[in-house]
Parts: structure tokens; sequence; C-alpha cells
């Protein structure tokens, strides 16, 4: 199912969809290797092209993906100073109700992720905690790999696919490693992407704060 | 100039463009908040929002952007392991010949790149170094900034702009930062990503690794 839609279409409507995945159908894996040929345009630091994505559609992994996403989802939400720290919001930006839709979302998805049909995990040859104190070459490793990631879900969404930008399971990276026979010590997991059909295809674009608040001209604020 | 390409157009033929930049053709300041404003559509984690962007159109501050760009460029080139260190490169994946073609297209682009009539550095609010050892807070804060980065990026190539992602000046984040005003303790720029009307608007897909070498399934390898 190609939606044929426009980049600005695509660019303002690929939201981050976390219960409108059709949970029952399955996805090609034809389609899946087209989003990923699509992402591969993207840029990397020096042409350097150390990415990689490893798709799981395996039953069990993504059984066992699922309990470490909930793990750290759980870990996630309940850390002090977490945005899903409810207690004592005084709302700064996005309002409280909207955190609050967003957990809710959320917690659907960290229960039903298993049956999410697939999960594409990008992966970067490279290991980033070596990189302390270097926010260079952090930027240049991360640089090289979430700008595909990002094209992957945009071109998934202009084949009526939706996804979620995820990370909480990198709480628990090194066991995703050993279940996926990643080289931990060589690549770094950047982020679990959620991939299905979804349950319509109208999104619309979300309410951000005003843009007056985030573009800056020729200095800061 | 509104190409009104679609999104697959735009998702493959986004390029680094380092010399087809139009250095004489002002960009109006209307086309960059058309691009950020489809920016904003991006994921960040949480929906915080803590992304910045900082536009710099004055001649003095690119100028002297565009020094301390050379200054990182060059101790960047020359570094070990480097992949413009070509001196005993075997060419595993992209030849040999492409990387000198990148290096020349990029000693161009840092030549003039007080000329380039708009620099934007995306930042986001966090200050990376301190989160070490946490490569799941890493993948967070980058993710929060970097796949909006790539919007930006695509909505402008799709207004006629072209830009290119470059994190060399980093090197000299500080310096920076106090160039623009930017409160480094609690802010890191990501990128610096020069911004112009491109010379023609036909560009091409790239040429990239075979898709079997970077796709996997279930596993790794």
């Amino acid at each position: 199912m190609h939606l044929e839609l426009t980049a600005d279409e695509v660019l303002t409507t690929t939201r981050a969809v976390r219960k409108r995945l059709d949970l029952d159908k399955p996805v090609e894996p034809e389609v899946i290797r087209e989003c990923t040929d699509i992402a591969l345009q993207g840029p990397t630091g020096g042409n350097t092209q150390g990415w990689r994505f490893l798709v799981v559609y395996n039953a069990d992994k993504r059984a066992a993906l699922a309990e470490l996403y909930r793990r750290g989802w759980a870990r996630y939400k309940q850390a002090p100073g977490s945005v899903f720290d409810l207690s004592d919001r005084e709302a700064p930006g996005p309002s409280r109700q909207q955190f609050v839709r967003v957990a809710r979302s959320a917690d659907y998805l960290a229960e039903h992720l298993e049956r999410v049909p697939v999960h594409v995990i990008p992966c970067i040859k490279s290991r980033v905690e070596g990189m302390a104190a270097n926010s260079a070459a952090l930027a240049s490793v991360y640089g090289s790999i979430l700008p595909a990631t990002w094209s992957f879900m945009l071109a998934a969404r202009n084949r009526g696919l939706g996804t979620c930008w995820t990370t909480v399971h990198l709480l628990y990276e090194q066991e995703a490693a050993e279940l996926l026979g990643i080289p931990y010590e060589e690549v770094t997991q950047v982020a679990l992407i959620p991939t299905a059909y979804t349950l319509g295809t109208d999104f619309k674009a979300a309410q951000r704060r005003p843009l007056d608040d985030i573009l800056y001209t020729d200095s800061w604020g």
C-alpha cells in the first residue's frame, strides 16, 4: 500500500504511533526492505556507512525484547526527574494532560509490544561509552545512524506503516545484544522501532510549542 | 521555490551538497521558518521538545564559525584513523576514489563556508558529556534533536535548498557557544548545517553499499 504522499505531508504526519497499530496484519519483508533501502540514502560521517538495520520478525525474540522493553519502561517512568513522574509537574510547555496521554499510550505499547509484527533495531559500528568527553565524536556517531532511522520511519509512513521512536530497551542493551548476537563491544544499538500497519492512515500534524520559542536568530534566546 | 517533490523523491535525493551551493543568492528567513516549523513535527523523547534551532545569518558570525570549522576540519582530516587519512586505505565498502572525492568536496566547503548564506545550528537542552556510560540516555538525547535536524534538511531540499550535515565545528564547541551566547553547560550543539539555494535541483540518489550487507534478519550478520 503506497500512499504516494508529498514530502511535506510525510514530514508533518509521521506521528509516534503506539495504539493505532494493526497487531494482526503481517508486514511483508519486501516493504521493510524498501524502507531500509530508502533509509540508506541518509548521511553518514565521512560516508563510512557503519550502519546496520536488524529487523526482528521472530516471535520468541520479539517477546524477549518486549520483556526488556517493559523493564526499561518501568524503570524510566519511575526515575526521579522523569517527565512521566507527574507528581509535581508544573507543565513547562506541553501540558500535564499531554504527558498523561503520552504515558498511557506508551503503557499500551509496552503491554502489546510482542504483538507488533516487526521490531527494527538500528545499530552503528562504534561503542559510544568510550567517547565520554567528546561531544564532536558523539554527534558524528549518532549523526551517522539517526537520520537514516528517521528516513526509515518516514518511508514507512508513506507505505501505510506506523512506527514509534523508542529507546528504553537500551537500559538493557547488553541483554538485547546477547539475545540477537550483536557484538556489544563494537556496536551500539540506538533505538527500537516497532513497525506495523496502522489502523487508518489519516494522521494529522502534532501540536508543538510555538516556533518562536525554539527558533533563534544569530544568537541564543 | 517549492519543488513539490514526493516523499520518496525527497528521501532519496537529499544529498550532502558542498559545491553546488549558490553562494550569492540570499535565503529568505521565511523559508527557513517553514523548514524549521516542519522540523518540529519530528519526535522528542517524552515529547519534551528541548530542541532549539539557532540560525546564523550575520556575516561576521558566519566568518567566525567558518574559522572554527576550518580548524576542526584540519584536525579531523589529519587524525590517526580518520577516514580521510588515505595513506593506507584498503577501501572497505566505499572506494578510495569516493573518499578522495568527498574529501575534496569537503575542502571546498571549508574554504567557502563563510559565504554560505545561512548556518543552522541545532541544539538540545542537555549536556551530553555527563552521560558518559549511559547509551540509553545518549540515544534519547540525540534522538530528540537529530530526527528534527534531518527533517529540516529534507524540507529544505523540497524548497530548492541544499544542506550538508557537518559536525567538525564541535571540536571547538565551547568557542562556538561563546560566539553565539549558547549556555554551554546546559545545551549541546549537535551539528552545523550550511544552507543555501542549490545550483540546479536535479539531484540523484547516491550509490551505497548493497542492502544485503547492512540489513539483518532476526540476528546479527
